[in-house]
């Protein structure tokens, strides 16, 4: 299945896709409120609430109050690379908040704060079951499903202190979806991730290339605390980001970015001018 | 006003502090369910609700669902100077989560996993407003209050890799509490912060020597993401930590950590043995 979260004119609705048809899964007002339910494959199933043609849904971020959004970084080999670093032992993390998070066509701001804004196509993990202490063996378990994300990256900000923290986190940057496809009908190992700006394609990459895989990152990440159902586990992103290049290539107003993911769609990202004046 | 969350049989509820009485805020759950009100002083002033003796209350974790908690870094020039690090131009940022936060008198686990657990005593800013790209001038606005933290670290796993996060988000590793003051009660810079570990004084420092201040944080950290009624700040630790000592010193089962904030109160922390088995 295909799920997602859509803005309707009384707020958001979670909805699966058939085809090229969003059905309302009436009840719940988003995906994360639906994967909290143990039975949430059942009710998906079933749901027989209000079409909307694909071409005129507005969608969602495909998660809207995750309760926590855990991204690794330095997690593809031609990443490590570029960025000059060793091949790690363990998983790098760091964190993202729901604010932070936006829908799969809306618009990223380029902020006045920090000119060096940069891509980074990821394929995302989505939790259907609280996950504590599990190992590598069950954690597929407890994923609902994949879906794709945008970790746009304010460089000069994530720089300024030895933590990157304060260069990810900025309001709705980061697209996620379109879509959730459920872990039965995706296989990241059989998939490839590509992110274009206006058109030319800076990341192509199998995503069997990941060093951590997504059992491993359920199974290390849930022994340190509790995976909530509708929990984001970003898994990073391979090679080609802008900032590796030479020159450096960074967004700008007026580009669009897009990074999709083959079986899960695409994410497509105006980059507008600054909607605030510098702080 | 002293305000806090108490456990109570039907689940947790809002609760004023009159000397050694708490009256619940009937309607309202937690602390973070008050502060979403706009005028959440004038209900908490007019709570009426069941007393509790406060040698009887059990304390939650004073806000336990804030939308984020946001943790600076490197704060104090003495922290600064026994991690062996230059001063900072910019606060150093990362993130804990919800099912990180416990109560106040809440033992912590002394988890398998990391043999290096360290205390780190901290005065904590809660929102009040919410606040997005405010100056410094106008950002006492938006704090509704303080309260204290224990940002208790696994320091093995902090330094697995170049982020500190996964050494500072263990479940239910971090208490808060007991009560926020309301900022019109308490001023940051006459207070002093103590740390003791089976009452031997580790840490002790004026908080007025904070190198970036509360309006300063909330104004840097409002420029990133909203700042939702409720989020917490972790403003930083003073020098005294068991990693800068020598010999280090961590905390082990049996031990009892406490945190005191003049004027907030204290944190009681029994460190026990571990609960899980070694991942």
């Amino acid at each position: 299945m295909k799920l997602a979260t859509l803005r309707t004119t009384g707020g958001t609705a979670a909805a699966r896709l058939d085809g090229d048809v969003y059905t309302e899964i009436a009840g719940y007002p988003d995906l994360g409120a639906l994967l909290a339910e143990e039975n949430w494959q059942e009710i998906a199933r079933g749901a027989a609430g209000p079409e909307h043609p694909a071409a005129e849904a507005e969608l969602a971020t495909v998660v809207p109050n995750p309760s926590k959004v855990l991204c690794v970084g330095l997690n593809y080999k031609s990443h490590i690379q570029e960025m000059g670093r060793e091949l790690p032992t363990h998983p790098t993390v760091f964190a993202k908040f729901a604010d932070t998070l936006t829908g799969p066509a809306d618009p990223v701001e380029a902020v006045a704060e920090d000119p060096e804004l940069d891509w980074e196509g990821e394929l995302a993990i989505v939790i259907g079951r609280t996950a504590y202490r599990v190992g590598e063996a069950e954690a597929g378990d407890y994923i609902a499903g994949y879906t794709a994300a945008n970790d746009i990256s304010m460089r000069g900000w994530q720089f300024r202190s030895i933590e990157w923290l304060q260069g990810k986190i900025w309001a709705r940057s980061t697209p996620v979806g379109p879509v959730m496809v459920t872990s039965d009908e995706f296989d990241p190992a059989a998939s490839t991730l590509r992110t274009t700006v206006n058109g030319a394609v800076m990341q192509e990459h199998p995503i069997s290339d990941l060093l951590f895989k997504p059992n491993q990152l359920v199974a290390y990440l849930s022994t340190i605390l509790p995976l909530r159902p509708g929990d984001l586990i970003l898994t990073g992103t391979p090679g080609g980001v802008g900032r590796a290049r030479t020159p450096e290539l960074y967004l700008k107003a007026g580009d669009r970015v897009e990074v999709s993911v083959d079986g899960i769609g695409v994410l497509s990202t105006p980059i507008t001018e600054p909607a605030h004046l510098p702080a």
